[in-house]
């Protein structure tokens, strides 16, 4: 299983956010582009992926390629089943979730239980500019990437994110949104290493 | 110089369309996620891509990294850059483009035209799955590639493309959107063939 952890520090949790303004709900149209390239070919879902937006670090929505339906390309749509998982909020207790729609989750916390619930499933992988180049690291069999939205992680996450860490490796020498650093992760993982397809 | 030539079969060409329903518009989702695609670096322009959109093979908006400004990550406000420019429609005589806002030109013209200019620049690459693997091949230097929006090209765009095509790769083995497609393309220039970084 491939899993994706984006966190969206500054992103709206009420369900009141306007679909017609997602960048500021919060950058509320990346997290929907990281949605849709992680889970989304060109005709059909990865049903070996799992997704988790984190939300203000209180709030986590989780995809889950495998049970999914209804999921589109476009970033309105996408970010109206966030919508939808956000007008469930009140269901959502301790770490009990509420499934607000088909494969869309909806649980109480934040980033620190994420990172512990992927990495149960995973190794953590930190996509950094520091890290070592991918071409040169056999990809793991059940990665769990972590992206920032557009900011980069705040120092008590580092401290979490550090703990889990297996690997640190870098993509390429230019500094990609996170939805498109989703589309080479998943080549790189597509291609086992860019060497075999 | 990076090119990229994304054709749009069913693209709306009125400046009527809906900024709240860009798939209705003849999938302008999917064309604006390949212009920021192509474009947009985490904190920047790519300033050496030029970016074509042929819209139902009779206009074509060109975006020039160069000369950008105000192209914006989320689909609607790129969206709106392409409705601006099909607003000027009936100033665009000929092969004179109108610039509709910096680095915005719309043309009266469609894929082959396009193909041709584009291709007096730099050479033809299509990303086909019966290509040769990427990680096989040496990028060349001023790539031109061809991507359709979410059907395959017509007959006679292929009987055009195959006139021009100087090369023919695949990216890996799993059919992506165009969007995400041009990110791994992208990546594997950047990398130099997914080798040196």
């Amino acid at each position: 299983m491939r899993q994706f952890v984006i966190v969206g520090h500054d992103a709206h949790i009420d369900a009141e956010f306007s679909l017609e303004d997602l960048p500021g709900a919060g950058r509320m149209d990346l997290l929907a582009r990281c949605v849709t390239a992680s889970l989304l070919l060109s005709h059909g879902i990865r049903d070996d992926v799992r997704t988790w937006l984190v939300l203000a670090d209180e709030f986590t929505v989780r995809f889950e390629g495998a049970a999914l339906r209804g999921l589109h390309p476009d970033e309105r749509s996408t970010a109206a089943l966030v919508r939808n998982a956000l007008a469930e909020r009140d269901e959502a207790i301790g770490h009990v979730p509420v499934e607000a729609s088909p494969g869309v989750s909806l649980f109480r916390f934040g980033f620190e239980t994420t990172l512990e619930q992927a990495a149960a499933d995973g190794s953590v992988c930190q996509l950094h500019e520091d890290g070592k180049p991918a071409s040169e690291v056999d990809p793991p069999d059940d990665p769990v990437f972590v992206l920032s939205n557009h900011q980069t992680l705040r120092e008590e996450d580092v401290a979490v994110l550090d703990s889990y860490r297996q690997q640190r490796i870098t993509l390429g020498p230019e500094r990609l949104h996170a939805d498109h650093a989703i589309s080479v992760a998943h080549n790189w993982l597509d291609t086992r290493g860019f060497a075999q397809y």
